[in-house]
């Protein structure tokens, strides 16, 4: 699954948004909460993930949405916790499917326990999620239940394609947007909006900062496709060519395949087939053919495509031009990462 | 996981209650979703499990209620759908964690499928689950998703509970019974009160048919206890001494434990500790201490006293003597199983 590094960054160096301070009181609520109930062995791995760490993102944008629609963004707080139980639920059934080892550097709920508490820790986790919609009155609480149903089965849609493209060799551009947009902006769209839910502020307010977070989201997942490969070591944070190691069908791969000649496309697929233990012939062969067919100016017109989408967006909102400019801000910087 | 199969014959003998008709209804609504969407492979296990069969009596209890407190029970279908997708979420789930082949005499979805396929459908089916709630206005959907939230997270408690008790030596009676409510009857008391919220009728009630379905599940799972041991071969439907076999701790080993002399309590831990192949000898030894030991009579006693309760609430209802008698037939079938 696909991580989203920008944000340590952005939190160190925008500070105008006051991200910082969102993140302290999300962390403050996060402690006021008892996890461990009995049975111990159902909550104490959801005690476990949910202080493992991260920049708690969603959360924040959920309480950034809230204060540029209303006066009390602390209001939000359950909305907030509620995104990012969820989210960490998403993680910890994933590595089950991963069967990855390691999450932030620590052993995995499954590798710490076993796989029966990923699994059924998880499952609480999802019900915990909705559980804090209660606090809030009726209206407000199906909203946010609504968008969060909606947004969850996306997720899930989005998760099981992903693995169905692993094995599928006629993956399209556009079923590949698709994809990352349910896997991964639909829930940094449903995020800002759940903020703007509690805010109760107009329906339209609502459609056009969630629309901003998944066009936003999108700009942000080709980039980071982008930066996999073509990125600097030294501030990427993840090891380079590490999409061509595991022969991710990324957009690069995908948009390579499209417009390059026979001869590039054989290549490209018989490199794919390759599980390799020394990689670095294959991350030069196929970063050539990507830079040879124009890829990386092809992936940065979508990534600008949808980042300007997202700034489109701000315009039509009703709040003030401050608000607008710190969330272009946000934006700004978020695509500042590729130069 | 324990079974439910008193309904089947419920179902044949009770028509006063109009069951068949419920579960006819049901089953028309079931079948007028369409399950199998995009992407096919996370839905297509959704589609198969709910397939299954199975009594479906929640979502009979659900609509039956709904009966009893209003004039239009079908307005309890999106409601009674939600608990029976609920409750094949679990079996999902339950079927990886118990690595079992078989449900209903088909392949589980794990074994059809794969241990992720397993995970990932089931999510979704909880989600599904909250979905349909979707159907009612702001406060009727509040009133159901909180039921359905505490309901669901105590399943995944009794689930837990169930996990840890295999590995403990030091359970006790309450303890026991505890994780049968949370297990179990919670699921079936919520699928009472469900029919009782669409209807809206005066929380007092709604709160009543929860605390009738409550002890009757726990009566119920008692009985199932003591038939698993002392039923008829040819009317119980499962093997007898089933529970001996995989040392299951229930009331009947946990009593005489509490009761036996030393002797006893060291045989029964000698048994409980063996798998074995051939478990004639076991069965018989281990159902001579029960006998020696008034166990029988003391699950019996145990049994009345939830079934009293069941029935005391009854009384207290705010409905006509027709539904008051309606109910209690169903609750005396379902004792008269002992005899």
């Amino acid at each position: 699954m696909k991580k989203c590094y920008f944000f340590t960054l952005f939190l160190q160096k925008n500070t105008d948004l006051d991200i910082l301070h969102y993140q302290q009181e999300f962390l403050e609520y996060l402690k006021s909460k008892n996890w461990i109930q009995e049975p111990k062995n159902l909550y104490e791995p959801v005690d476990y993930i949910l202080q493992l760490g991260g920049k708690r993102i969603r959360p924040v944008l959920t309480l950034m949405a809230a204060d540029i629609f209303s006066s009390d963004y602390k209001k939000a707080l359950p909305a907030a916790l509620s995104i990012e139980v969820f989210h960490n639920f998403t993680l910890v059934h994933d590595d089950i499917m991963d069967d990855a080892p390691l999450r932030r550097g620590k052993a995995t709920v499954h590798e710490k326990w076993d796989i029966n508490t990923g699994i059924l820790s998880g499952d609480a986790m999802l019900i915990l999620a909705y559980q804090y919609f209660e606090n809030y009155e009726p209206i407000v609480f199906q909203k946010l239940a609504k968008l969060f149903s909606k947004t969850a089965l996306e997720v899930c849609d989005g998760q099981q394609l992903d693995v169905d493209f692993e094995t599928r060799n006629d993956v399209t551009i556009d079923e590949y947007i698709n994809m990352i947009r349910l896997k991964t902006s639909v829930l940094v769209a449903a995020a800002l909006k759940m903020g703007a839910i509690v805010a109760e502020t107009e329906d339209k307010n609502a459609n056009l900062i969630y629309d901003f977070g998944l066009n936003l989201g999108l700009a942000f997942q080709l980039q980071d496709d982008y930066l996999d490969t073509f990125g600097n070591p030294e501030t990427f944070g993840k090891q380079i060519g590490g999409d061509i190691i595991e022969n991710k069908k990324t957009f690069l791969y995908l948009k390579a395949l499209e417009v390059s000649n026979e001869r590039d496309q054989q290549k490209l697929k018989f490199f794919y087939k390759q599980k390799l233990e020394e990689n670095s012939i294959k991350i030069t062969e196929v970063t050539r053919i990507f830079e040879l067919n124009d890829i990386p100016d092809l992936i940065k017109e979508q990534i600008e495509k949808y980042t300007e989408r997202a700034f489109d967006t701000l315009s039509k909102m009703d709040i003030s031009e401050d608000d607008k400019r710190n969330l272009k801000d946000f934006g700004l910087w978020l695509m500042n990462r590729t130069v």
